[in-house]
């Protein structure tokens, strides 16, 4: 199996800069954004060249980092540091590993002590901006070991898995969510000639799945099929998968999970099939001040991605567009949610508290 | 309400040609077809520039008449005739209304007397196939009455109806099946400021919601909006619809109804939200030598179709691809199905038996 690709990473110190992958031109090019300012961090997170919740945690923490750039004393330093926080914070909506690194930036910035020099104010703000990408890292390995465990006794060799949008290496710091489990399950089979194959739904309208999940599974070795949204169904009822599994934006106290939208719709259909539904997310994706999914806030994004998506209009002029990015699948449609601590089944309040409820310790 | 496009007609008499809206071009422009053989109405046919069960049917039925052209004896005109036959039935396997044109012109050419001059031989063909567009103009009407009367009562004034793929004025010979429908509803209640909206399925992979049902709405003034088919279980589950209307392209003895992919999951995702889900047909779509859906052939379509839509790759270059054109609803998750002949609801054997079973006198 061969390595992720190189989606987020810093290089240098206090004064380092960014690089991300820009993923609005895979597959087709692999090119590198470098991000020097808070503004183009802003951007690529806005634009989607940077995506997947994790991800944007990441990228978001780095770009934070960016902002102590020429300044000179601690109190402008500190000044430009908070600005960004609350910058970034406006990029995007949902996904809520946004808003928990910028937190957690915000802790470093404001507990500095006032006669911290710039110099290692800046390089204790990229410490912490690493630190998130490790830890990241490090969660999608045991999302990864976990739901390999778990999807080993459901998905048969030769069976198949069913997973929506892009929750890999591209969506995350390391492997993945939903695809770490995948990867780490056929990582554990490869060798008995046991695999199974990945049905990927292409996403729309941005074509995640398309675009970003085949690409990792082709690179990687991993049996993959591209369907689209619309074959989900199908591909269910004619017993091509065992298990659908997905990634998660936003999930609240009682387990409902925000996802790209389109899940929800899965959740009911491998209900009505009796096909177990999988969400995959570290524990930083919850939000415990959420009592339920109707409180996530739900992006609407524009009318073109559905109209002009990939080069050519597709639509009649003036045509009116309904464009939410994102759906709740409910915790009772979920039959067991993944984290990196371990597995909450069933998917209730109790359980979800039981297991992400309370600070780990360091 | 305007008038509904040219889709499909006939210029001339026996040795008439066939002028087809090339569908593959809409919505960006509305460019004819002129075909003058039978090869270049089967190629129309095969690359989707004219689509839609009943306007495939009719465009067959032309398609035959042009095998007469440059023929000098009755023989050989017949001959020629029931060639094209043979030839038309390969183009596209699911839609059963393509056969029972066929069929009926097989009859026709069979039953001429040998002596018929090939001038007379012509002029027939050309009068069963103008028949048959003329019947279906007037079954579209009558479907559309039926259909009005019945989703009057479920969709209250400002609410909404959901649809997938075309159904409209250009997959027929008249105003549509599942859209004339909506337009009879629409042109009932636009007096009073009492409509309500269309929501149009995309329907990926080849965009018939996008490119061909807005278009026809907008053209006809019908309030329409446009999501992406893995929206249409929020668009459910936020209340914005009342009800679903789709066509079919073969129903069955017991009423399992093949469509364009996606109806499958629409009428699970209907029935999880206890939103009606209706089919609309002519008689002409139900194949009563098939017991039930799982003997309809289901077409396999082109990887390209799917990796190659929007004018560009969006996909990486070897990835595997599974693209069924066509699933079954079955009959279990159907509340209705609208035909000419009037409404079958419950939808059971015996139902279809009773309103499409019999031959209807002339």
């Amino acid at each position: 199996m061969s390595e992720a690709p190189n989606t987020i990473s810093w290089t240098g110190g206090g004064d380092g800069f960014l690089t991300l992958l820009d993923q609005t031109r895979l597959p087709g090019e692999t090119a590198y954004l470098n991000c020097e300012d808070v503004e183009s961090v802003y951007d690529a997170i806005k634009r989607l060249a940077v995506r997947g919740a994790p991800a944007i945690g990441i990228a978001a923490a780095y770009g934070v980092c960016l902002a102590t750039r020429e300044t000179s004393s601690l109190t402008e330093a500190r000044t430009a540091a908070l600005a960004a926080c609350d910058r970034l914070a406006e990029s995007r909506p949902t996904a809520v590993n946004l808003f928990w690194a910028l937190e957690r930036m915000r802790g470093v910035i404001t507990a500095m002590a006032d006669d911290t020099p710039v110099v290692q104010f800046a390089k204790r703000l990229a410490g912490e901006a690493r630190a998130i990408h490790d830890e990241d890292r490090a969660q999608c390995a045991a999302i990864g070991r976990h739901g390999a465990e778990l999807l080993a006794e459901v998905v048969p060799p030769g069976g198949g898995v069913l997973t929506h949008c892009n929750t890999g290496a591209l969506a995350t710091g390391g492997d993945g969510t939903a695809l770490a489990v995948l990867f780490a399950l056929h990582r554990a089979r490869q060798e008995s000639n046991q695999s199974f194959t990945v049905f990927a739904d292409e996403t729309r309208p941005l074509l995640q799945g398309a675009r970003l999940t085949m690409w990792e599974l082709i690179e990687r070795g991993v049996p993959a099929t591209l369907i689209c949204d619309s074959m989900a169904a199908q591909v269910m009822r004619e017993g091509r998968v065992q298990a659908v599994i997905v990634g998660a934006d936003r999930i609240a106290a009682n387990g409902d999970a925000a996802n790209k939208i389109g899940t929800y719709g899965l959740a009911v259909l491998a209900k009505h099939h009796g096909v177990p539904f999988y969400v995959a997310a570290p524990s930083t994706t919850f939000d415990l001040e959420l009592a339920s999914g109707d409180e996530i806030p739900i992006e609407e994004r524009a009318a073109e991605e559905i109209t002009d998506g990939f080069g050519r209009r597709t639509a009649p002029e003036g045509a009116q567009v309904y464009n939410p990015a994102f759906d709740v699948a409910p915790a009772a449609l979920v039959t067991a949610i993944i984290t990196e601590r371990g597995v909450i089944s069933p998917v209730t309040g109790e359980e979800v508290a039981a297991i992400v409820g309370t600070e780990i310790p360091a």
